[in-house]
């Protein structure tokens, strides 16, 4: 079995924001020619997420929505007051920090309404980093 | 290191239902004879999920009360313009579309309470696809 | 590639609890030899979870906080006819068992604001168990 890494970078221009990487991904998993095996996709930050879903306009903006309800920014939290990120760290743990794909005849396995994106839980940022582990023969 | 691919297909009969997949998963590992190795268990479809937890009828309606709560079917959502099913798509980009087992001595590792479950999102359909990926030797 | 298994096992003191187990992963992966690869970890129990995130104290109070409002432990709860912890079960089924770090040049891959916890949701325990596999080269 192959072992390769790489990396995507991404700039973030809002607050909370879905940023689309499945291109990224898959021209990764096309040029590493591993044919059979998986794919750990993981965000080494601790104020973003990755999820899977739907690219939809109407669909995304919901998605943005439904985490500041859930965590809202300006709520009372221990972390803010050293920061003013604590809703950032809270959703990140909560949602997790990895996605992992099974891959088969050179390509990611999945589904029509699943594209892969970072989400910025923290921004406006100039760098966000996705390490991109391929395993597979 | 030997990759095996498997499909589970199951059906479900309500919008928002928990469909237990264990004894499948448990056959398509003791049927790989893989001793060690993992299981990756992959949904592919953006308005279904997976969870594991006891299969304990009273808890199961716990869950899809919480799911209920969380991602509720009649809010205001963008995405229900063109669609409705909005919650679905939500509920299943924040709970995920994978899971990963160790697989040890032929077995997959979960404990006493741990059963796997589908997660039926926006049901009933006729077809719903579980990728079951196991490697190991 | 090697495939290694390793426990960890800890004590919790409250009902719900963050345990930082980030020295004991990494530990065992230095020990374990491997140089590129991966590591899975698994909690093999229905009422705990795993969460990944900056280890300060404020930022684990808000973490608590935020999992007592979102799984409140004294609503009305179908499986509590029968138990007292269906908080615990919910709260685990949506967050999750299991998290996958790269290993890369012998190390973990994660970022600097991202620690290991295991969280108690239903303690205190004399003993919680966590596995560790480790593959790799």
């Amino acid at each position: 079995m192959k072992i390769l890494f790489n990396e995507i970078y991404v700039r973030s221009h809002e607050r909370i924001e879905l940023i689309d990487i499945t291109g990224e991904i898959e021209r990764i998993i096309k040029e590493s020619g591993i044919k059979n095996g998986f794919c750990i996709i993981f965000v080494p930050h601790a104020t973003a997420t990755l999820i899977i879903n739907e690219h939809e306009s109407g669909l995304l903006t919901d998605i943005v929505n439904k985490i500041k309800e859930l965590f809202p920014l300006n709520a009372q939290y221990q972390h803010n007051i050293i920061d003013d990120n604590a809703h950032a760290h809270i959703a990140s743990s909560i949602i997790g920090s990895e996605k992992i794909f099974p891959i088969k005849d050179g390509r990611i396995i999945r589904g029509t309404w699943q594209n892969i994106f970072l989400v910025e839980l923290d921004g406006p940022r100039s760098q966000r980093r996705i390490i991109v582990e391929v395993i597979g023969d």
